[in-house]
């Protein structure tokens, strides 16, 4: 750990949105923002090595301390040096707390007041109770640069009772988890809940704001909501956030979702989406996109999009890559995830570079103007 | 496809067994023997980049005429401008015949003289008739650099007569394949089999070379006979092999027998063993294997081999190593692959320098003293 302490700084406005550049400071380098991270979740961003990652444009991956806690274990990653060292990534790193993970993955899992009792998803079921002192405690042993709080993720719908409750349970927990955050130069982020109901999002933010988290999330989206809806409630919630912090939708999302989330005034995502739909031939281009096992692909002997420069595009072809997915060769997964996260990750630097342009909204107009949404 | 002729030259001969090095000139470069070929079927070394590849030293690769054929087919390859452009490996490719593939994967095969009429072992099952000349015809439109002929392969145990008569079939095979080889640079291999009977490998291997082939390789090897007599039977089958000629032992094999097989005087191997144990979690070195799912290695910050130079050894633990393949994480796949080719082609350099250098029984001995075979 160096002494790099955590900040945040933003460095342009857009002038007809909410959008703005901005750079994260911490302790394993800087960050542009908008910024997309690429998800880990087993301290690997699946298929790749980190250096594939880094000369892509990735800064900063996701991980997950829900699953390392379970294997290989917390304890276990800092005897070795920590995480960064583990996996072989020097760069930035946030992890999620594992409270989504622990409700939408565990075969038993019980709240109370003083955490969660839950039962691992692996072989074995042993039960578990984790605290929110123990999940930021997994997560410094992790040694992230960016920690999220243990919070309550309500099934998709939740009733104005229930969501009321359960927020008074997530703030709880998040007073706790930053009395126990040591100042190491990490960040901790609060996160917003508050399903589809704004006042209690707005309460839930007001909360935590004055709690002084170096960050706020917005979390529970994209949990079966309509698209509108969802940007409705993180436009709202958004407001509620100092300028001065880094904002997080957690767990979004597609191509449109980043646009539209970016003019909201959101700085970072996360989302598995590019990497799982790589592994299920589903390759993006400005145009939408192609689903590579189509027969139509089979003597095509161009690369997924004429215009990429990612290496997939730049030395294969359609039929190569077809050939490849269709005997479910590993390489296919390989040279498709080069592909979608060069995607991604292109296009935040041309979000950014627009920002700062101040040509933001022409860029999102020809995106939405170019791409096949039934793709 | 550039002018350059296929030709072998022997360089250096070791004085006190048959190993020798030699240097084979193909149409898509050079490659310094005794060599190693990684196998890639699908047209595809499994989990690899052609870069990769290239950056671990190898030098020729194999693929498999009969897969390609079945899928994507050999005219659809061919008018995607070959093999190598097809996987962008443009370095050597020799291609098996298929003759192996026929009799090991299909649900149904029946000789003639006139060929194998054959049951696909994909989906769908179509039958598929393949003549000598035809299979001839399928690796000149993928473009190869060496082609091998179509033989019969025999189960093992196979009785005399029954070899016999098989020997019969395949040297009619054999000269029907050199009759439409065309003379474009590539190279055309004959194939010796006879079982475990010495006199019906001497007769085959006489005929064949009464039929100038521009390589032989051994066939029909590794197929359950005693390690001993597999060794026995090269042994007696290289000394009807013209000393000019490269020879090959399909399919082998074990790191003892690629020293055993260059003690005898051969010249070119290629195995599934690197690669497919790479994916098992069996990883090589000097000392034994190590199979990375053990208990043992789950806190286990030492590389695979602290002498290894490979770009696992020098960036992962065993540890983390252990933790991507209990995981099933490609990555795991991908890394375990990485070091086992490296191993694998690391020994065939030694191998190579110490016969230059005239100090391969050295070697040999000390591979044998150092390595736990129990592994």
């Amino acid at each position: 750990m160096n002494n790099n302490k955590f900040q945040f700084k933003v460095l342009a406005h857009d002038s007809k949105t909410k959008a703005r550049t901005g750079r994260l400071f911490t302790p394993h380098g800087t960050i542009d923002t908008p910024v997309f991270m690429p998800v880990g979740t087993n301290a690997t961003v699946k298929t790749m090595t980190p250096e594939e990652l880094h000369n892509l444009g990735a800064e900063i991956i996701l991980s997950n301390a829900y699953h390392l806690y379970l294997r290989p274990g917390a304890q276990t990653i800092a005897e070795l040096g920590g995480l960064h060292k583990f996996m072989n990534w020097f760069r930035p790193i946030l992890t999620d707390s594992g409270g989504y993970q622990v409700f939408s993955l565990s075969d038993f899992c019980k709240l109370s007041p003083e955490g969660i009792l839950f039962q691992s998803h692996l072989n074995g079921g042993k039960k578990h109770f984790l605290a929110p002192e123990d999940v930021i405690k997994i997560q410094q042993d992790l040694g992230v640069d960016i920690l999220m709080c243990l919070d309550e993720c309500l099934p998709y719908p939740s009733d104005y009772e229930r969501t009321a409750a359960s927020i008074g349970l997530s703030l709880d927990w998040a007073g706790r988890c930053r009395d126990v955050h040591k100042q190491d130069g990490s960040a901790l982020f609060g996160i917003i809940q508050g399903a589809t109901y704004k006042d209690l999002r707005e309460k839930c933010a007001r909360q935590l704001v004055k709690m002084e988290f170096n960050g706020y999330a917005v979390g529970g989206l994209c949990v079966g909501e309509d698209r509108e809806i969802m940007y409705d409630i993180v436009s709202h919630t958004v407001d509620f956030i100092p300028e001065d912090k880094p904002r997080y939708t957690m767990g979004l999302g597609t191509p449109r979702d980043l646009f539209k989330c970016v003019s909201l005034g959101i700085d970072m995502f996360d989302c598995v989406i590019p990497t799982r739909h790589a592994r299920n031939g589903s390759l993006f281009t400005k145009s939408g996109r192609v689903i590579i096992k189509n027969a139509r692909y089979a003597k095509d002997a161009a690369p997924i999009d004429s215009k990429c420069r990612c290496y997939t595009c730049t030395h294969y072809s359609r039929a190569y890559l077809r050939h490849l997915f269709v005997n479910g060769e590993i390489l296919a997964s390989r040279l498709n995830t080069i592909h979608n996260l060069h995607f991604y990750l292109d296009l935040m630097r041309q979000i950014r570079h627009s920002i700062a342009q101040n040509e933001f909204i022409n860029l999102w107009k020809k995106f939405e103007s170019d791409y096949n949404f039934r793709g």
